[in-house]
């Protein structure tokens, strides 16, 4: 069983309900409940790299993603993601990641709620990222795409 | 993309609290609401085989499964079960079916709850299906293994 | 069984998750369905008068819910209303209203979110909105408690 | 603010699935967590009885319930009991309690499922139970109903 490190980035995934401001806020990661939710017994290891919006997401919060997946010593790496810039991150890994499968994941609908599609996305990513051969994907909506090779 | 079918036989997945009786009883499957949750848009079809608890699988259900598998047009195919016996079901499949890929899959608690592993299960599942080679593989916790080839 | 009427005015009991704009917006009231959830067999009639974070309500909104409950055919009264103003709409409707029950109640979490106090808090309101004396009352937290008399 | 005793005895309320079993058996009451995410800030104590079916509640089970109300000093009384007999065990309350407002309420869902109207009827109880005068009552689906007084 390959292990697999899963980066946080942010993103719709983890926003919660905060009662003092009645807006949506990012707290701590929701990553380790839903994992033990859906009972996964992959060897995993979640770091928290940053927790944004990804509309707020920088070239050098982008940079600091490519840096810890190039180090990183797992070769299968999921990373959580808002899905408004998901494309832009993917593309970033691309050009400086290899022989790794990096799969990019998020959620339409903030986990904290009783309806979201992330812990379905979640399953999904981790599968993937599991028996994909090295490359760049993004896994939403039950499918996986390649990341698309752009010049940076 | 690959078109997936999905057979269900019943299983924790589907039961759900029946007010009449104060038992688990099983009505309708949740797999189409499990996928419009999880937003998926692979091109799926639906057919319910049974709606059964696998302790009560006889071998002419397996036979049907097993028939529906190797009848099916789509070379991929997902199948919701039961977890006490889902690992007899994988060997008839490997026994019977050639050529596709097959994954079963389960849940620890009833969907209709709403703390179920069913709908991370399910996206791994479907997401297994896609790109495994041909063979019968059982997708729980987040892991696939290939179903044991013994002799029937 | 005395009829009550609902009034809803929005407050984060009615908010919900906008996938387009990612933030928490009013779509239409959640009431009808909380009401059937709890199996609610009393007879009510609900009339949504806003749908507004009552930090944005004017004295002109708070005149229309004061019109409203004083017009109203039921004696008995309900009212959603966020919670950062509700003491002083319940001081307005103390002033203008006189021979009615009347509740106002709310929620410090979403309906939306699975994990939301507006349940109890709507069971708590219909509850004592059938058997307090006439007046203006607050239910949170399974209390109640005199709206405050005080000079417009 | 008067303070509330509630009697746990079991019930639909308080039942949860069993993963080993595949059925559903009473573990802990889910009392104290149902109160918290109704932040309710009454003064409760909570005393579980018994966890049972009410079909299998006994004459002997009755009385039980009947001599901790009637030697509570709390003189306002929850008791959350299944709904099969509970106007059963509200006659013999009513026969044998006196000078105390007793209000049982149930659920017809357990509360461990995401769509239990067991958290609407929990805080419709707390209310009726500091409001109405002494007697014993049945509080589900918003209303209550005092219990018949009907010879034991």
């Amino acid at each position: 069983m390959p292990a697999i490190r899963i980066f946080v980035t942010g993103g719709t995934f983890d926003k919660e309900y905060d009662e003092l401001t009645g807006s949506l806020e990012f707290k701590d990661t929701h990553l380790p409940e839903m994992l033990r939710l859906g009972r996964c017994r992959i060897d995993v290891s979640i770091r928290t790299l940053m927790m944004i919006d990804s509309l707020d997401m920088t070239d050098a919060d982008r940079e600091l993603i490519v840096r810890h997946c190039a180090q990183s010593d797992e070769s299968r790496i999921v990373i959580t993601h808002g899905t408004d810039t998901m494309v832009e991150t993917a593309a970033a890994l691309a050009r400086g990641v290899t022989g790794k499968t990096v799969v990019l994941t998020g959620a339409m609908i903030p986990y904290a709620f009783g309806s979201s599609d992330g812990l379905f996305n979640l399953g999904s990513a981790v599968s993937f990222a599991q028996v994909l051969p090295p490359g760049v994907y993004i896994a939403m909506n039950g499918q996986h795409s390649a990341a698309p090779i752009t010049p940076g």
